[in-house]
């Protein structure tokens, strides 16, 4: 993790990925700079900013290049783009992206039907990804992101040995931080910190961010829990876009403005000045008419009186 | 607290009183009675069923000494009322309510803005209700809830040694819990934490409740942090009804659905069936048509291969 000393935990914004691939409406390009123009302006230093799938696949994302390039015009805050396969980390790291996250399903079930690899497939495709940045672009950090860690909505539970062998597969094969998505929201607190204590005992520094989702409102607990258990980078995404917003507050990712909110409340910094996370919901939201944002803490305001803590945080 | 040796926490549903105290309509008294029943068939072993004011103020509680009769039907159920003073506990005491709670803010501003009393003059009445209630109901338990004991909208920050100070006077005098409310959705986890852990060595088993608000997405996350600090009853409401649910999704109770299936999921035992307690919304919205009804947990649905875990608490 890389985390300025100012700083005690790494909020790594998904939105312009995570969120934008899952509504029906293609942001345009320009309006994506400008949001993401905006999330660095509030103090984001990760952004996952595109996918580098095919657009006849994910239109909302054919511009992924382009908008690696602008991002990179930003200094000291690292681009990141997601890579399913071989090929798009290849055009991921000639777009120059700084970071790459390829999601690798502890699920069968789920893998099969997202990518028609089994997880043991997906470690060699890693492996392969790993074997082509050495070649071509050293400095690049892979992230292998378990999804499916905490539950699938095709196979049930996912046993925990399953979602801790397969972190360790990808440490083994290279990958310099391994992270567990809870894609399906099953996750709960006592389950993150018991997955993520294992992780650190099993791959110790690789161990990677905590992308929760808030499908059934846990998200801030199960972040809370899993900066218990030493996790210091987390996935969330502003207005809460992405996942599966099937049902008005039901959004699939942590809102960035809530989690932000408790952290600094707690006095554990993030290095993000609230009010111009705030403000970064506007261009989002011109680049997206019509679509819904969540977030309790842009709704309900900062409290009077409000001044993030001095810095409380633990190791 | 009167936890039953097969539950790990007392969850202690507040809808009925906080929450339509809270909304425009006034729900009928059969529709209330009806509710409550849903309420204990789900597993609620404590209800707080009504608020003993005048008429005048709170119509929406007119019936209070009605509905608090039906409820001592249920056996199993501690049924409770809140009461701003003396007249409304003898009025409470006399219709034969098992508990009441009284609120004391530890915001002067609040306090006096609420109850035009200062918090000391607050504990006086306490210590008056408590007199009565040895004279002509010695069976009954009195709790004092400290409210606004994690900032307040008036004065803001409201120091943590006035809410520990006042939670040992309240104690002194002989109030049987002492419990903290977050009024104003103010809280974070880390300050639960710690004013928790200092009402345990302060008043030790006299502390009781955590009456968190969800204002701005942390009511889960602080309820958590509640119990790790020791912390074994939870208020909460169903829909999240009451608080201030000036925009969709803003509600200030926790949702009772949310919390259950949280703690539920970690393997810590409440006593409550959640498919039940899901089936309880439907008398409530019966009685209030049109009002919104919140909770992430009910619009998602349980997780596939939905299980109550193994008891795995703490202590």
């Amino acid at each position: 993790m890389t985390i300025p000393a100012t700083t005690d935990i790494l909020i790594s914004e998904v939105g312009p990925r995570d969120g934008l691939q899952s509504v029906k409406a293609t942001m345009a390009t320009v309006d994506k700079c400008r949001w993401i123009d905006s999330l660095v302006a509030a103090g984001l230093r990760e952004i996952e900013v595109a996918s580098f799938v095919p657009a006849h696949l994910l239109p909302q994302m054919a511009d992924a290049a382009e908008v690696v390039r602008h991002a990179l015009q930003h200094s000291g805050v690292t681009v990141m783009a997601l890579v399913p396969n071989l090929r798009g980390a290849e055009a991921a790291l000639r777009a120059g992206a700084h970071k790459l996250t390829m999601p690798v399903s502890a699920s069968a079930a789920h893998s099969m039907a997202n990518v028609r690899k089994s997880p043991e497939a997906m470690v060699e495709e890693v492996r392969a990804v790993l074997a082509l940045r050495d070649a071509i672009a050293p400095g690049v950090r892979v992230e292998a992101g378990v999804s499916t860690a905490f539950g699938c909505t095709l196979q049930g539970q996912v046993p925990e040995d399953d979602v801790v062998r397969l972190a360790e597969l990808l440490a083994e094969a290279g990958a310099d931080e391994v992270g567990l998505s809870d894609t399906t929201g099953m996750g709960n607190p006592a389950q993150t910190s018991r997955l993520f204590k294992r992780l650190f005992s099993t791959i110790g520094e690789r161990t990677g961010a905590a992308h929760m989702h808030n499908t059934r409102g846990l998200g801030l607990a199960n972040c809370l829990a899993a900066y218990e258990a030493g996790v210091r980078t987390f996935d969330s995404s502003l207005g809460g876009l992405g996942g599966c917003p099937y049902a008005p507050g039901a959004s699939g990712n942590v809102v960035t403005e809530d989690l932000v909110f408790m952290f600094e409340a707690m006095g554990v910094r993030t290095g993000i000045d609230l009010d111009r996370l705030m403000a970064a919901r506007a261009p989002l939201q011109a680049g997206l008419p019509g679509e819904p944002l969540y977030g309790m803490t842009p709704e309900a305001g900062l409290p009077k009186g409000w001044a993030p803590q001095p810095s409380a945080a633990q190791g």
